[in-house]
């Protein structure tokens, strides 16, 4: 993908958050990658979505200096580079404070899978960093916030799991592109919405078997996928 | 109804789907049957909703053949294709992941009957399928579960209850055609809905009298009916 | 009014009630009844609200006999003629299945007023009719459920409380017109979601004082009223 | 800003609270001030949203006295005017009746910091008035309402926290401007339903430690913010 289609697909990401509302005014923010290049593109820090064009997103090299575009990256850039340097596979970075994986992240807790819905995207619960200490939070800050994600992955497959909570804050979800990590924001926010209704209704839900687990989970992922179309893959 | 015109339909019943909220993406799936051919119309595959056509739909025999189409179908045709056999006067079926019903889903409970707007289509509560076995997981599973649906309705009429919550799953509706199985989602999903604040603003809630229950499902139902216009019957 | 502005006044209250998300398919009823002539225009039984017009909206006179229009009238028909008999000052009937209002309705809880947006339309809870008995759902039961809601308005002023919860069944709401009654559906229904809310985030919450409660509603109502625009009311 | 600007900033801001789902029919108002010419432009009283022009605002000195306009202005005027006498620095101020806000009101509590959505925009809670005494709500109850707002900042600067909870009535915010009080509230109605879903999955959830919430209300206010766009401000 050159820069200008990567321009493209990182607007279309933040338009995709705003369409499904899992965003309002400024929140949130989508980015996306050129491995060959070395360059990230990401929105602008601060501009409403309905003013986003192409043009002025920003582009940085992977040490979050701008290379290219006359405003400041998103605040959470270097939460985005922590990630891709991390995560060699992903293309897209997305944030947002959607209402429900919000709230499971303000709750301190990690999201256990309750049924198939969950199953087809995430091969275990979605999970939740630890809190930062004073010295991280007083530190670089958003750096620091990448830095939990990626220990909390530790010994974990990305693309087993595209999408974290980050503790008193919100979700960050990752994929192929810009674009596929904001449908995994959408589909995070259905998740954390069902399984929020599950523990009302019962508080004593537990997590479904791990043969329904992999059934669901592999029928959608890796070499003996069976879901969707060929050609579409 | 020929086989143009049950494309037409079923396509109208998946964007049904789409338009009351009941499915994002490429979640769910509607298909109707011709009884005289022995075929049913089942949307693809993880295609997404504002792409389908009539064209698209995909044709298969009562084994789950493809007859007409390029695409593969829907990953739950084994499911559907239970059910027809099972319950010869329904002519359509739809599975959904939607909000409500899917946690109940999750959380283990059939829905009682709380109130008129439940007794209006289900002659008793929402029931809810037994978990399935490794086996049954690790097997046929798309046909399993269309197995464990129909061994909950032992001994019911189907008619009297168009839709069911498979555990840890979602909810699976039926009707003469796909978009009355499409509606009766919507309706379920209202239903569930309401049967979950209802639970939440009092734990003890229990189900209507049976005199009240009688009294609204065969208002709308069966040789008695009372309700809406005998022309549009 | 006369009875064309009559029947538009009450096409008007339906689609207000689809416009606001209170009613799907054909859920709910709208009616207005034109005193000097002793007519009531109701909307037909079982007809989407999407297929209504003024022309077809069903005419009636206080014994429910149909004197024009081709359809049969919405079966809560007998419910609203009681209301109109009963409360000779109301002008509109509304009967709704809006999911908060209709929560409150099965959980068999009156609303406590816990705060100035309920105080400025109810001058107190708003109210929970009792069970039919078996002999009351067996028999005339439309009418009987308007009986109910008399018997619980006992003592009361209707205008003091222009709705009332019918157990096990949904709300009802009353106005000057039509369209009046349905809007007051709509804040009924913003009141019990706002009621839901607080009894989550409380359970002890308690009704709000009387000198508040009175402040707000004789703001709004009676001889003192100073909300609005004098030429408007 | 002129008399004719702040006009159309005061409609702006009331149409913003409609388009994003905040008010119904007449529920809520906003408010501008010229400080230079000590005049208030506010909602007229009982006016639905979809009939505001710029012309039908009402101006009023800060005494309360309508100066330009035939109709009344909100019954909530006095309760405005106290605010902008007591925080010099806001020019605008808003009212709803939003649903999640409104239920913490009622329920008589704060709400607590629970994440970083909330520290981006309230430097501690979200605080809550002293109920109005029995003789506070018989005299002049709109401007004592303004006194208890105004009481609870004692000490606090209102640019720290641009938003209150009225206990058993709902949310007042303010800001720069009649739009930005308008973005408060909507804001304040995002934070308040995460809180709420945060404290139905963890109810003994607690506030985010100081350091977490200092960085972030700190990078989008004061003289060392780093968030947004440096010519946006």
């Amino acid at each position: 993908m050159n820069l200008d289609a990567l321009r493209r697909d990182v607007l279309k990401a933040n338009l995709e958050l705003i369409r499904r509302g899992l965003v309002i005014y400024t929140f949130g923010n989508a980015s996306g990658i050129s491995r060959e290049q070395g360059l990230v593109v990401i929105k602008p820090s601060g501009v409403p979505f309905d003013e986003l064009t192409p043009e002025n997103m920003v582009v940085t090299d992977l040490d979050g200096r701008v290379v290219e575009g006359k405003l400041r990256p998103s605040s959470d850039l270097d939460t985005h580079i922590v990630l891709y340097q991390a995560f060699p596979n992903i293309g897209g970075v997305v944030h947002t404070h959607a209402r429900y994986a919000t709230a499971w992240a303000q709750s301190g807790r990690e999201i256990p899978c309750f049924g198939t819905t969950h199953a087809d995207y995430y091969h275990g619960c979605v999970p939740i960093t630890d809190p930062l200490s004073a010295e991280e939070i007083g530190g670089e800050y958003e750096e620091n916030t990448g830095h939990a994600i990626v220990r909390r992955f530790d010994g974990m497959d990305p693309a087993s799991a595209p999408g974290v909570l980050v503790r008193s804050h919100g979700p960050f979800t990752w994929g192929k592109t810009a674009t596929k990590a904001a449908q995994n924001a959408v589909l995070l926010e259905e998740i954390a919405a069902i399984a929020y209704q599950t523990v009302v209704l019962n508080p004593e839900a537990v997590a479904i078997p791990k043969a329904l687990h992999d059934r669901h989970f592999l029928r959608k992922h890796g070499a003996g996928a069976t879901y969707g179309q060929p050609t579409l893959k």
